[in-house]
């Protein structure tokens, strides 16, 4: 039986692309499901056939499935339609047609003409900052599940219906864009357009705050520990670590020291760094799917490797995977299109790449990894291809990362041990309201300094013109020196309009920024202080355990041992983040406050000017 | 039969004035309506005597006259109350008792902690600077009264009911606060407190915007020729000049000279100009009544003399008389009581009326006056009253002025004349819409300044702070200077704050005030343009009136003749404005400017400051 589509929104084909006109409310029959890249090939009433894109249309026997910004799972009968793309069907475009629910999104670029619309990257809401997408309210005793409402929206939150009761819920929850397991890995690589459809569920506030960049805080807001390589682990939780027989194999070890600031990771003589830059578009399948593709230059080899958005995401899940119950692994840029025009929106994705890039370089662990080494040093296709088939097969994942750190020190008992989890805990959680403080007020900020001032300024360099031309009819003599100066001066406020509205780019985008990426990795600590917390709570009751035989007084001691391992590693971990978040701080509040510093030196020197044209004889 | 009145507010004596507490609702039987000053005397029920603010209560016979902000005329049952205080009623308070319609205002005085209630003291509202009390509107067509809209209002209204097709209408208007006839000259010259009651009608608005200050613009936006010593000149209006016998008397010669610029007054050799200072409170009437009195020393003599509002309003009233139709006389600053607290409605009052001084000051005809110099130099009591009723019975009023005047220049021809006239007419109208708009996006500008700006910069400084403070509670070493860098940081950004909210007072307060004091000059051309628009059109008409014998052939040469001295004198008014007006722009602006120039290096120093507290090593 051939499969028919109601057409949801007009579609006009770009000439010589083999696409298919099609209008709002025409049905179509589906010729071919398997073009992929989001289209469809289909025929219409006037038996003309071409492609169309996807979610432009409803297929018939699930009338609603495709519809809106979705919370709404993929339906079932779209058949072998890969998988990994169906969480995007909603807000994919091509980039000729922007999709129908990016429209009013795109209309509200800032521009200090229209500074009522004006546009922040950040933060759709002040709200969105303090309330929603909370991943802190993990340790709230939330029972109504606040813990999964980061993914409330996620196509894939029939998996997140976990009790908040469960503190393993948010740890066993699935990364929405999850790698699908080895099976997976020789696939497609699927199309590059992916990375440029819109998450769903995000669609709609996107639209709502203009949705100018990516909102990296609200998709970095958490990591997920991905920890499908063992099933049931949500339930045995951290005891895969505490009870297991180790070492295992020869692993690479991690050694902790104890340094002047406490235990610290052992640092890498001269630290990594790596260029993100020249991104260029690449297509394949007759021009129909084009992907970007970064060079990235790690200063040890100065060899630059290419890499698509996808290969991104491939390395941080490996290192989420690895890495997560130990080290806050931030999430990448978000995959969401908001950029107006597609190369304001690779630059902001690069720069949000190489931030990312930078904070995976500047640590111990991670950048000495070999998958890390890997993603940047792989000498050709079949090196990578071998290289990702070892990672991903990598077993020290998950809590099993605390088998092989090593530290040099004696072991803490259990109370320091809670005591130095519980301190984290707390200032995390303190620092992340501070962060998004900062983000809220920036954000108000930003929209003020690109609406309404500016527009103020505007309005007072326009009325100072407009006395000027009047005072110029006046035909009286001796007028023009008056109105030459009154219409520098007018034209000095319509300056400063201009220089207030673009300057949040010049110094509040840095701060912003920053503090979205501290946003982002502070939204990582619930879950792997998680990790901490309920292994202090398994051996604060292993008296029980072993009073009960399910476990020997052994493994109780073991267990206190290696629940030491683990908080040496968490305040490793800690003191790199400080040291970080010292240098982090101090570097983005020179910037910012230099450019402040620059922005009303300049408007005094320009008033300056202004001023000496006017004359009291 | 015993008057009664209802008590509408509570009233609490003052301990020693002689005062009686009444509370709202109570009846009190009134004994005395002559003490005058805004009190009366009452008895309570239980007999108590002692005066009561009149304002306070409501004759029982009259319920409603009493109440509220009243746009009602004052009851003919209040007896012998002098006629003069009545159109303050509405709005009266004692020093030690606020009226009850002005508590509102009270509380909304601009501090940088209630940013949401901001005040300006300019313009209630950017509708009324464009739309409402526009005298220019006697210039077009509204067939609706338009032309009166000033007063609508105004207790004095019901002589203001003239068609707007009379395009006397607006000149034939009493003054408000219209000197009340030689009759009254001996009287008591009423209380100061009257100087500082509320005038009917803008009560309410002035609760609206806040009521900081005196909104001189209202007031002042239009000088109302008042010749109600002509009875029925409205009707006859230019042709009591244009055809009198001249010269009637020995009079003050008013020469014009051909300038550089054109016609020209004849100036003195030095121009005059005066200090206001020194206010002083004075009380009488058992020191029930006080009043203000100002220092006034003009710099020809250097011998201060003393005078009250009231002297100034009849000084006012004279000027206005005398020269209305030929020179723009601004009306005096306010009467309203906008001030929260008597010393800085005092201050104000003080520096507007030195504006207003300072402005007749340097006029060649006003300064130069008998009237004018009688008030500046008397030299004792007897003088004074001498001057007055000589001032008082001075017959070269209203269009007479222009008997006085001698053109120093061959006779315009009527279309000279009346392009002269329309261009003057074209340029003041657009001068006062620039001037309007200026006015309401200086108040705008002053809104935001001391309102959501300050509250914004007072955020990110508490949010730096904050996060400052999570800082602290690393428990990490060596965190201390990027604590201290932020803290500082913070605060330099609430200091900021706190300077965005002083600042309009610094600057935009002299844009403003200079603006509004052209506001109102410039609200007095259309009287004055009108005076000569009626004697264009009547000259034009010269020819139908010899048609028909109304006046003889050697009238009209008469009128023609006289239409161009007044042509002269229009012109010499114009030069005269137009220099004081290049000067007083370019000095205005010069203050704005070096004031926000200072504004502005301050923060660029403050955020210097800051910036070099931060360190990264």
């Amino acid at each position: 039986m051939a499969l028919k589509a109601q057409v949801l929104y007009d579609f006009s084909a770009e000439p010589g692309n083999n696409e298919l006109t099609v209008k709002e409310g025409e049905t179509i029959t589906i010729t071919n499901q398997n073009i992929g890249g989001g289209w469809i090939e289909a025929q219409n009433s006037r038996g003309e056939v071409g492609l169309v894109p996807e979610d432009y249309i409803e297929f018939s026997q699930q009338p609603s499935a495709f519809q809106g910004a979705g919370t709404t799972a993929p339906p079932p009968s779209v058949g072998n339609v890969a998988s990994a793309d169906l969480s995007f069907f909603d807000a994919y475009a091509p980039a000729s047609t922007p999709a129908p629910n990016q429209v009013d999104a795109g209309g509200l670029s800032p521009q200090p003409d229209t500074p009522d619309t004006p546009v922040s990257p950040y933060l759709s809401s002040p709200d969105e900052a303090s309330n929603g997408n909370d991943p802190w309210s993990v340790w709230n005793a939330d029972p109504s599940g606040g813990s999964s409402n980061n993914w409330a929206s996620n196509p894939e939150g029939t998996q997140t219906g976990k009790s908040a009761a469960d503190p393993w819920g948010s740890v066993s929850q699935g990364h929405p864009q999850a790698y699908q397991g080895p099976g997976a890995e020789d696939d497609e690589w699927d199309d590059e357009w992916d990375d440029m459809k819109s998450t769903s569920g995000y669609a709609e506030s996107e639209a709502g705050d203009g949705g100018q960049f990516q909102r990296g805080g609200t998709h970095a807001s958490a990591m997920k520990i991905s920890l499908n390589k063992f099933p049931g682990f949500s339930k045995s939780g951290p005891e895969l670590y505490l009870l297991s027989k180790q070492p295992a194999k020869g692993k690479d070890k991690l050694p902790i020291y104890m340094g002047e600031v406490g235990p610290v990771w052992s640092y890498p003589e001269t630290q990594l760094d790596c260029v993100v830059a020249d991104p260029k578009k690449g297509s394949k399948m007759y021009g129909l799917k084009s992907y970007i593709e970064y060079q990235i230059t790690p200063g040890t080899t100065n060899r630059p490797v290419n890499h698509r958005y996808k290969h991104f995401d491939w390395l941080y899940e490996r290192l989420l995977e690895k890495f997560g119950s130990a080290i806050p692994i931030p999430s990448l840029p978000d995959k969401q299109v908001t950029g107006r025009f597609e190369e304001e929106f690779i630059k902001m994705r690069m720069e949000r790449l190489q931030g990312w890039m930078t904070r995976m370089c500047r640590h111990p662990v991670v950048s000495c990894s070999d998958v890390f080494q890997l993603f940047l040093t792989y000498k050709d296709e079949k090196d990578w291809k071998m290289g990702k088939r070892k990672a991903e097969k990598d077993e020290t994942v998950g809590v099993m990362i605390f088998s092989t750190i090593e530290p040099d020190a004696q072991d803490l008992d259990l109370g320091e041990v809670d005591q130095k989890c519980e301190q984290f805990s707390r200032f995390t959680k303190a620092m992340d309201d501070g962060v998004k403080e900062i983000l809220t007020v920036g954000h108000e900020h930003w929209k003020r300094c690109t609406g309404p001032l500016p527009k103020e300024y505007q309005r007072i360099g326009k009325a100072f013109q407009n006395l000027s031309s009047v005072f110029t009819s006046s035909g009286y003599q001796g007028e023009s020196t008056l109105t030459d100066a009154m219409t520098a001066a007018g034209k000095t406020y319509e300056e400063i309009a201009q220089m207030v509205a673009e300057q949040p780019r010049k110094d509040l985008h840095c701060l912003m920024e920053t503090n979205n990426e501290y946003k982002g990795l502070l939204g990582c600590f619930p879950d792997t202080i998680g990790v901490h917390k309920a292994a202090i709570d398994k051996v604060k009751e292993a008296d029980k355990l072993v009073a009960t035989s399910k476990i020997t007084p052994q493994d109780k001691v073991t267990m206190a041992k290696r629940v030491s391992t683990m908080s040496y590693a968490l305040q490793a971990e800690m003191n790199h983040f400080h040291s970080n978040r010292i240098y982090d701080y101090n570097r983005v509040m020179q910037l910012y406050l230099e450019e402040q510093v620059k922005f009303y030196e300049t408007i005094a020197a320009k008033l300056k000017q202004a001023h000496s044209q006017f004359t009291t004889m």
